[in-house]
């Protein structure tokens, strides 16, 4: 369990992982329970026999919620992870911005 | 058990509500429980501080599920609901298409 | 010039073909050559070394601009072509709903 | 006008300006040409009355040519632009960041 607090990729002690959206954890916790509620009220408007198209609005705004998770999250990986491998420079930078282009050609095409 | 009637196709014996998506109901039931299943298997990622890219590919993969849902039912909705206003024809399939579009135009967009 | 029947509504001479966009067609074609014109402003901005984020923000436009496109043709092709088939009824109602639902899918993953 | 090659952001002589996707400018140059030919194509298919949906599948495709050139622009602004800002830090990798961030953004929900 991580308890640092800075940015680093991994922890004083060495004991534990800090990663870029660490600081924000448990703001991200809170909206993944958010999501999670609403998942599971798409799953009882079904099972109620809802309107498909009011079906459709919520997962509509389930899908957002979602995308709008994933920004946060990686813009917080191109603040912290990134921007320290580039400062460290060498393989590791290029294989962080690579690997951070191929997660956002995957948010662009989902 | 539903109990309202206007926009949908009333069910044989009039007591419930038929909707495009009801003769595929226990599918759409158990795709939802999966995905509220992967929802909260992001929110054990992050408590458990996993790699921001790692995190943001299970995000993905749950998006991709919401809209392969919401592409299912539309088609049912089409199929059904839209289907059936067109063979009545009048105001009442025109409000269909619209509302239709609409719901399209919100898929596209999130 | 179309010399097809078939899946669409016969023009008032039957000389042509009429699609479910036909009424709006200089509209669309006004809409095609504006975004026409901001690819090629794009192909400017390139060319003049303009900065990355700013062709990014066009980019973006342009996509914009052909979704919104995409959407009012497919409202069309709902309010005409799909509609007539659904009244038609038949496997012809069928194909067209899958047709339609193939094309939806295209549009929310591309 | 650029007439350096490597990748910083301002040229040796001071005369020009060079981004991340300035060693790919004829790659970038083509692929948009192209891109321009496609929604020429859109416009000889509308003009022409071709079927709705053989214009929609056009349309993803262009589509995803203009997302598939914007994520390429994205990766080399990345790797260029902002591993340059955040070896240099402070405010600038900051604004690099914030400002890649949102581009991205547009381009999820574009």
């Amino acid at each position: 369990m991580s308890v640092s607090a800075d940015a680093a990729t991994s922890s004083a002690d060495g004991s534990g992982t800090v990663h870029g959206y660490t600081s924000h954890k448990d703001s991200h916790l809170k909206r993944l329970r958010r999501i999670e509620g609403q998942v599971r009220g798409l799953h009882r408007m079904v099972d109620e026999d809802s309107y498909c198209i009011d079906v459709l609005t919520q997962v509509s705004a389930a899908t957002r919620a979602l995308q709008s998770f994933s920004l946060q999250l990686l813009e917080e990986h191109l603040a912290h992870c990134v921007v320290e491998a580039a400062q460290k420079g060498g393989p590791e930078a290029e294989e962080k911005v690579r690997e951070a282009s191929e997660a956002i050609a995957r948010l662009v095409r989902s």
